[in-house]
C-alpha cells in the first residue's frame, strides 16, 4: 500500500492551557498529541484501545523519543503524522512526525514502542497475529530510537506524592503526567534560555495513587541530563533524558 | 438584541488526558474549556485579550462559581455557552451554560466576575467605557454567585511548589492550576463514592514561580470543604469551597 494511506493525519490546534511561560507547547502537552494521535490511528485500523478491551487487553507505551526543531505557538494549529514502523514479537513500534499546517515545516518527529498487555495478569501479547504486516509503513523518521540511560546515581532531588489528577483510568499514574513531573525538576530560568531538543523515556513500572515518587536527576554531560523516578520501595518506574539546546534561545525572557 | 445573538456558543470534545479513573472531565480541565470560551467570547466582541494588550492592559479572572448535574465522559462531545451578564464597574460579570452536544441535558452553570487590569500597575480599569451595554444578555444562569468563605481556620494540610507546568505567560500560577491543586486534595476514594456538585473560588493573589504554597482545607459541614491557598509569607492567595453530592453514586469503583 502507498505510505499516505497507512499513515493517520491529525490536526491539532495549541489551547493557551497547553503552552508555558514562552508561549511554547510544552513537551507533557505534546505527549497529549501523542497519546491522542495514536489513539486515533489504532482506532482507524481496528486495534484501538476499545477494540482490544473487549480481549481483555489493553494498550501501553513502553518507550518514547522525541526531538523538536521548533516547538508550536499558543493558537498555532499543527499536523501530527503516525504510522506504524513494524512489529517485533510482542512490541509495535509506531513513529510520528509534527508539520506546521501548511505542511511545509517539520517540527520535530518521535518514535514509540509499545506492547499489549492481558489487563489481568499483565502478561504481553504476541503482536504478529493481530497487527498485519501490511500496514507497517516505511516512511522515514529520522531520529533515533531510546538508547542506554547512564545510571543517575544522585541522591533524591525532589518528590511528589501521585494524586487524583496524576492518575489515568487504571488508576495509574498517566503516561504525560510522567512527564511533566520530569520537566518541572528544571527552573523557568533554563527554559529562558534553552530548549528541550531531544527527550528520551523508558516506561518500567506502573504507580499508583498516593504512592510518594523520588526524583533523581544527574546532568551527565553540559546540558544533558538523566531523570530517573523511583517509588517508596526504591523500584524504578522510569528512566529519562533530557537534552537540552546547544545554541541560547534569540529571544529575550526575563524571570521575574 | 436577541439573547442568542448575545450568546457565544463553542464545541468542546472531551480528549483522553482530560478525564479522571472514572472517565469522567475533571474540574481543571472543564476550567480550561470555561477560560478558553470566555477568551473566545471576547475575541469575537473586540475586547479579547490581544486586543486589550494594545492599550498594555489584560484580563484577570477573580471568582468562579461552578455547578454540574453531570460530568461528561470521554469521548463526549459538549457545548459551553457563553455571555456577559453585566458590567459593575470595574467588573465584568460572565456566565456559562454547558450543553450535551444535541443541546437537550444541561450538564451544569458556571458565573464568573473579571477585571481588566494595566499589566504594569495592575490597577483595574473603568469598564464601563470599554463594555458597550448593548451586549449585556439576561439569559439565566441559575446558579448562586460566589458567596462568603468561612476560615479554613486549621492547620496546613499539604503544600506544594510554584513549578514550569504551573505557570502561564506571566508566570504566575494559571487559573485552572489553582483548581488542580485544590482538587488534588481529595483522594481517589472520596471521587469514588461522590461528584463535586459546587466549586467555588476567589483569586486574591498572584504566586509566583518557585513559591511554596500551604494547603488549609477545612470540612465545615458534612462534605463541604473550604479550602484555602497561602503563600509563605502567610498572605492567602485564593479561597475556594467544594461541596461534594450529597447522594453516593450509583457506579462503582474499586480503589486499588
Amino acid at each position: 500500500m502507498e505510505n499516505s494511506k497507512l499513515i493517520g493525519e491529525y490536526p491539532f490546534k495549541v489551547l493557551p492551557f497547553e503552552v508555558d511561560f514562552r508561549q511554547k507547547l510544552t513537551l507533557p502537552h505534546l505527549t497529549n498529541y501523542i497519546l491522542n494521535s495514536a489513539g486515533y490511528h489504532a482506532d482507524s485500523l481496528g486495534f484501538g484501545i476499545k477494540d482490544v478491551k473487549e480481549s481483555n487487553k489493553s494498550w501501553v507505551i513502553t518507550r518514547l523519543a522525541i526531538e523538536i526543531n521548533r516547538y508550536p505557538k499558543n493558537d498555532e494549529k499543527i499536523r501530527v503524522r503516525t504510522w506504524v514502523d513494524k512489529v517485533i514479537r510482542t512490541f509495535s513500534l509506531r513513529n510520528f512526525a509534527f508539520l506546521s499546517q501548511d505542511g511545509t515545516e517539520v517540527l520535530g518527529y518521535a518514535n514509540s514502542v509499545w506492547a499489549m498487555i492481558d489487563i489481568d495478569n499483565r502478561r504481553p501479547t504476541d503482536l504478529t497475529q493481530i497487527i498485519p504486516s501490511e500496514i507497517f509503513c516505511d516512511e522515514p523518521c529520522p531520529i533515533a530510537k531510546v538508547g542506554k540511560f547512564p545510571a543517575a546515581d544522585v541522591d533524591e532531588f525532589d518528590s511528589f506524592s501521585v494524586k487524583y489528577s496524576d492518575v489515568d483510568f487504571n488508576q495509574h499514574l498517566n503516561s504525560s503526567k510522567y512527564i511533566e513531573h520530569i520537566i518541572d525538576s528544571f527552573t523557568l530560568f533554563k527554559f529562558s534560555k534553552r530548549d528541550i531538543k531531544r527527550f528520551e523515556i523508558e516506561y518500567i513500572n506502573e504507580s499508583l495513587f498516593g504512592e510518594r515518587i523520588a526524583i533523581h536527576k544527574k546532568e551527565v554531560e553540559a546540558g544533558k541530563f538523566v531523570i530517573e523516578l523511583k517509588n517508596q520501595a526504591g523500584t524504578t518506574i522510569c528512566k529519562s533524558k533530557v537534552l537540552f539546546s546547544d545554541q541560547t534561545l534569540n529571544e529575550e525572557y526575563i524571570i521575574k
